[in-house]
């Protein structure tokens, strides 16, 4: 069966994430799966996500890879497929991938954004594409405490708890907070985090953004956040922001994974 | 009675625009009278918006004006009022305005800008924010549309059928056509397009877009859309662009308006 590699693009506003963590849930990976199911002839199709992204989390670049038990080109694959698909999950790109592609254990890595609003009001059009916080930021703190998380380091303080990783380290190859004036909302700002590593634990960026949020508003130190990343205690970590203010921007793959 | 002078954002996604077009429907004026009646003890509140905005057309500055049966400094009643609102409209500001003012009779100028994405895909994240069209449109013959509006003209031509208004004669202060590529859609491009007047005709600023895309896909010659434009020939203008792009971004006021 030839193997295939979409990238996709998703409103996660109207799914229970990637993949459902109950039945009867609406997922992408099951909303895809279903069209994949379709255009196959009935036979059930497995898809691979590279990110599992949680509920509300929207992807500009997510890449699946599955094997169809039929032979497209990969721009009539797109074509059917967004023919199909409902308006919230479109495929950008579609492509015959090698023998052995896996969009999740390809991976080389990923790059999240994280955009999060700050101040008394939430804008109304943003609601469920950036998360909220009432308070104003202090930014030298924020930008201090996403200089932490750079480096090879065990994510263990971030993790959620009850996932079963082999491991919780891993190798954040950058970490940015970018502050500016929130269009519409004057004395307001908005926070755009990008962190881009070789793997995520569960709720890792969104927890990342926790630790931001808690020592922009004072509540802690980088130093004592610094000292709980380090020490692996989930229990002292701060709470994870929300789902919706999160994008899966892009996937990386080596050189000879991509074509 | 206390006149008041409110500046609103909202999501336009939700509701049947500013103001009801038949029984029944969810409006920004009747969501917002609904709670300054509550607020006021009961006593119906009449409001006036500055621009009466379509089904899904959004705000980032409408103004709304009226008399309530109660004083309140303006900072308390923006929080009472978003403490009653629903998520997709907010007060952004409130204050005591002068007696006479208005806020649509008293404005001077209105900002209005509209996103449009070009090209075969159509982004999930920004279905229920921006306009699109399939097409690439040729960005030069879109610039010189947009100037063809600038100028004292009667806009008779871009009129909704049905509206009965005194005159169709506008001043264009500004209208200006921006490119850029569309994020996560290598090879798409994002037109935006800023326009501003001392009033709008209904749907004028949609069936300005109708004209730019007309122009920018060559269905006519910029030569061709001035030649309708002056002869206020209706039934020869494009059709008007869909309503999701549209936001009222500001409205402007006399100096001795303003507070």
């Amino acid at each position: 069966l030839p193997r295939y590699r979409l990238t996709l693009a998703y409103d996660g506003a109207g799914f229970a994430g990637w993949q459902s963590q109950a039945p009867g849930q609406r997922t992408v990976q099951g909303t895809l799966e279903e069209a994949l199911a379709r255009l196959g002839g009935g036979e059930p199709v497995g898809v691979f996500g590279a990110g599992r992204t949680d509920t509300g989390v929207h992807a500009l670049g997510q890449v699946a890879s599955f094997d169809l038990p039929r032979a497209m080109g990969g721009p009539e694959l797109q074509r059917a497929l967004n023919g199909m698909l409902p308006a919230d999950v479109r495929v950008l790109a579609a492509a015959v991938a090698p023998d052995g592609f896996h969009a999740r254990k390809s991976a080389r890595s990923k790059l999240y954004r994280y955009v999060l609003d700050t101040g008394p009001v939430r804008l109304p059009q943003r609601r469920a594409s950036a998360g909220h916080v009432a308070w104003r930021l202090d930014e030298e703190a924020v930008s201090a405490a996403a200089a932490l998380y750079v480096g090879r380091h065990d994510f263990a303080a971030l993790a959620s708890t009850g996932s079963s990783v082999k491991t919780t380290v891993r190798t954040v190859t950058r970490s940015e907070a970018r502050f500016a004036d929130t269009e519409g909302l004057p004395g307001q700002r908005t926070l755009v985090f990008e962190v881009e590593a070789d793997g995520f634990l569960r709720k890792m960026v969104r927890s990342m953004v926790g630790g931001l949020v808690a020592c922009g508003r004072g509540a802690v130190g980088p130093d004592t956040l610094r000292q709980v990343l380090r020490a692996g205690d989930r229990s002292a970590w701060p709470a994870p922001a929300e789902g919706c203010g999160l994008t899966l921007v892009r996937v990386d793959y080596p050189p000879g994974e991509t074509d």
